[in-house]
């Protein structure tokens, strides 16, 4: 798929991927050791009852879903930017979670007609269905051979 | 500090942190196995001359830079989300980068007192002054023991 495949309106899901105490704790001890995330004895002391995974773990998580798709390898050539993220929910140990893709908006590039913009909202969402985090990227892609 | 310690205005500054070629690979193995994260042959075939830093991976050590201040270890309870982020220039290896953070505004929680809001902008800069990324993140911080 390339730039001119993905028009608004396309949505796609990913596979599912469940957390682990393990994955919550080593990856917060590495990039957001906060004692909410690392500690399950002082993550008492917090409004979550108990050991939560950082947010951006839930967000990396859920990126990764994204890209084991497939469906940006052809395409993408990285991002300007991300719009309002949300943090709505806990994800805790056993949490599966997945997302939800769907494509707001397209734009050929002006500057450059062999790449093109799109904004995807994604959906974080765990086993109850609940929607745990919601993000929205610009993808910079690049435009099919003719 | 606590929450009524952080007012619109309150600014500082992280420590750096210097990002090696091996950090960018490993990190993105992990969460973002593009080529132009992983492969320094394959990144040749990208606009941006050879390997460069995941996205992700920039923010991550950015926020890592701020929580090492300790400025938040009392107060943080973690986050509702984030808003507006952009990837302004590539990171690559080499790249020393540290953050500014300025608080833009604070607002007491209604619901629970105990509690407030702040929002921070933070500037992911590099070692030639330049802006490589820009994030702003609401805090949920603890109100002071009176």
């Amino acid at each position: 798929m390339y730039f001119e495949d993905f028009t608004a309106g396309y949505s796609f899901l990913t596979e599912s991927h469940t957390v682990s105490k393990d994955e919550i704790v080593n990856f917060a001890t590495q990039w957001d050791p906060q004692p909410f995330h690392i500690d399950e004895i002082k993550a008492n002391d917090y409004p979550y009852g108990g050991l939560i995974a950082s947010g951006w773990h839930t967000l990396l998580i859920s990126f990764r879903l994204v890209l084991e798709t497939g469906i940006f390898e052809k395409a993408s050539i990285g991002s300007p930017g991300m719009q309002e993220l949300r943090w709505l929910l806990p994800v805790k140990p056993g949490d599966k979670l997945l997302t939800k893709a769907i494509v707001q908006s397209a734009k050929r590039s002006k500057s450059d007609p062999a790449r093109g913009f799109i904004n995807v909202n994604y959906a974080v969402i765990n086993q109850r269905e609940e929607n745990v985090a919601t993000y929205a990227i610009t993808h910079m892609l690049r435009v099919g051979p003719k």
